[in-house]
């Protein structure tokens, strides 16, 4: 198993920095071994850290991204419940799909792909609904868009609304503050900003967040996302229950990241975004590419990007792999097929990276083919 | 981080192959990188080995064996229906569980624990009340029970019923035949004897099940497990949809520990497995010590041994950690504080470990204090 070297600048997973993949190469601790409670006890610790929270309640669920914000709202929605979910992408669609799922009555705040959500309207929805979740993206992955939350924020937090945040392409990338914000449960992936391998979903929930799911009426649907049972594994005072085994290499993986975001410091990593993300910006721009999330609000570690009309998108992304290394995101729903998503994340945000991908570009777009038609 | 060294003879995780490990410290590939792909199938193919099966619906779940249990369940349960589960130790208490949640109603079908369903009783069962699915475990982790399921399978197979076997624990270990036996689904951990770390839920889906979740009339209440969603990245015919990020790292390693699994051969393994919880077993009795599951239904790759009356075996399983470097595990439930499970699984199942958990427990309970009074 030799897999070609990638450069990876797509919607995640990321790079990943070798000592993360080292670490997930040591041998294994049992899950409930006491050595490994400080590997846990570092992971929440890093956790908190990087989401600006004293949340004791900070832990990587067992599964991917999109599982952390399955957890989030399993556990907070019983059925009946009101939701409103703000939906200017895929990310916040998904979202008011599971809350469905979960027995929500969902109301959705919608915007145009690539525009944020009007804090005002959200805020107005909440205050008409009195929902018992507010859920909202911070990253919306599938357009690029930077979604203010402050004043959602402040806003909510004087209500019974919890405000469930999607930080799975934030966390990391560009500021995340979960106690500042008032942000109740917020959830991410490993495989974006922090640089670890998929397969963890870092999550945190305020105490009245825990507090809600204590006094639920009716179980949670999952078991296997259910915070009271993984509470008796993950507060290790009265020693851990076993609920299901934890997946130690990965766990290795995260808690070597997030040492590396520490070591760099979460300011300088977010400068770091901020800097080279602009420096993207303004190459593609220069190349005469046309950015598609609203001027103010781009995210510097994901940007969409529309290709020229006469350019056959999936093509050109091909070449890019198999000629140049360097692995994009194809646009998804609204911007399929004419636009790209491009990463600058974590370890693959680095000045090089922006150099190369630009010149492959260049490079690409001199000799792009018209597209052809399918038949 | 420089974890102890354990040898790990508990429930789960098993000792893993450096191969293994070094599989999960490459580069990653972009879940959707046309590269991938064949780690995808390889590990398919793997599991359909593995499984005794033809099912083209074989894969992993991107989550660990629980939620296998819970894809199984939430994909054919629909609210309403009747199930029928055998319940002799944790997790057939567990299946019953998740089936409730998925809100069906559940039948048990009981019996001691350290015994054995009774074929006859859960094929009684099935015919009186008809249910949808109908859920077994076939090595039970919490008493090393063996189940009996060929005659089972044959019966429930005439019917509409679906049957859903547990082989989290039996996978790799004993023989699992889901065709031969007509089981619909499968699910099993990486854990276990495929000494892979956790983190992984390989899953197999008969023809007929497949059908059943692709006529339910009300949605999969988890949008993370949703077999039809999944079947959009994992059918590569029509190109990958993207559903959620695959555990790259994860999956590098489930392929090679597969890959290892059939360098061994199947048949090799599992005869292993049956020679050393043979020598195992005798050399429990002879250190005096009473084996909890039924003669002639014994699990060779999990072993529940009751310690001595006067033995506290909290503090013996300390010490075999720190002093001898050997993990086992406690009872669960009804075992608990007076019984220990011994694991022999997949790259931990061999001569020198047993040999060397013998002697150790030879000189421990030489060596034993009484238990003291916990005030």
């Amino acid at each position: 198993m030799f897999p070609p070297e990638r450069i990876l600048m797509g919607p995640g997973p990321s790079d990943v920095h070798p000592a993360v993949l080292r670490a997930q190469s040591q041998p294994l601790l049992g899950h409930l071994d006491p050595d490994f409670t400080p590997v846990l006890e570092q992971i929440a610790s890093g956790l908190r850290t990087v989401f600006r929270t004293g949340n004791p309640v900070t832990f990587a669920v067992s599964a991917t991204g999109m599982a952390g914000m399955e957890a989030a709202l399993v556990n907070l929605v019983e059925p009946g419940d009101d939701v409103v979910v703000g939906v200017n992408g895929v990310f916040g669609g998904r979202m008011a799909e599971v809350a469905r799922r979960a027995g929500a009555t969902v109301h959705t705040v919608e915007a145009d792909w690539g525009r944020i959500i009007d804090p005002a309207a959200f805020i107005d929805a909440v205050e008409r609904h009195r929902p018992r979740v507010a859920g909202l993206v911070h990253a919306e992955t599938s357009t690029g868009v930077h979604q203010p939350v402050a004043e959602i924020g402040t806003a909510v937090a004087d209500t019974d609304t919890l405000l469930v945040l999607d930080t799975v392409t934030s966390l990391a990338g560009v500021d995340v503050r979960v106690d500042d914000w008032g942000v109740d449960v917020a959830y991410s992936g490993t495989q974006k900003c922090l640089s670890v391998p998929p397969g963890l979903a870092p999550i945190t929930f305020s105490e009245r967040a825990v507090q809600r799911v204590r006094e639920r009426t009716t179980p949670v649907q999952s078991w296997y996302l259910d915070l009271t049972l993984l509470l008796g594994y993950l507060d290790g005072r009265g020693g851990r229950t076993y609920h299901h085994t934890a997946p130690i290499s990965s766990l290795y993986g995260l808690a070597t990241g997030l040492d590396l975001v520490l070591e760099e410091g979460l300011e300088a990593r977010l400068a770091r975004h901020a800097t080279l993300g602009a420096l993207l910006h303004e190459g593609l721009e220069a190349l005469g590419l046309e950015l598609l999330a609203e001027p103010g609000h781009r995210l510097p570690q994901l940007t969409t990007v529309a290709l020229p009309d006469d350019v056959d998108e999936a093509a050109l992304r091909a070449r890019l792999l198999t000629e140049h290394g360097i692995e994009v995101g194809a646009g998804l729903g609204t911007f399929a097929g004419r636009a790209w998503r491009i990463g600058l994340m974590g370890h693959a945000c680095s000045e090089r990276n922006v150099r190369l991908l630009l010149a492959a570009l260049e490079r690409l777009l001199d000799q792009a083919p018209a597209p052809t038609a399918t038949t």
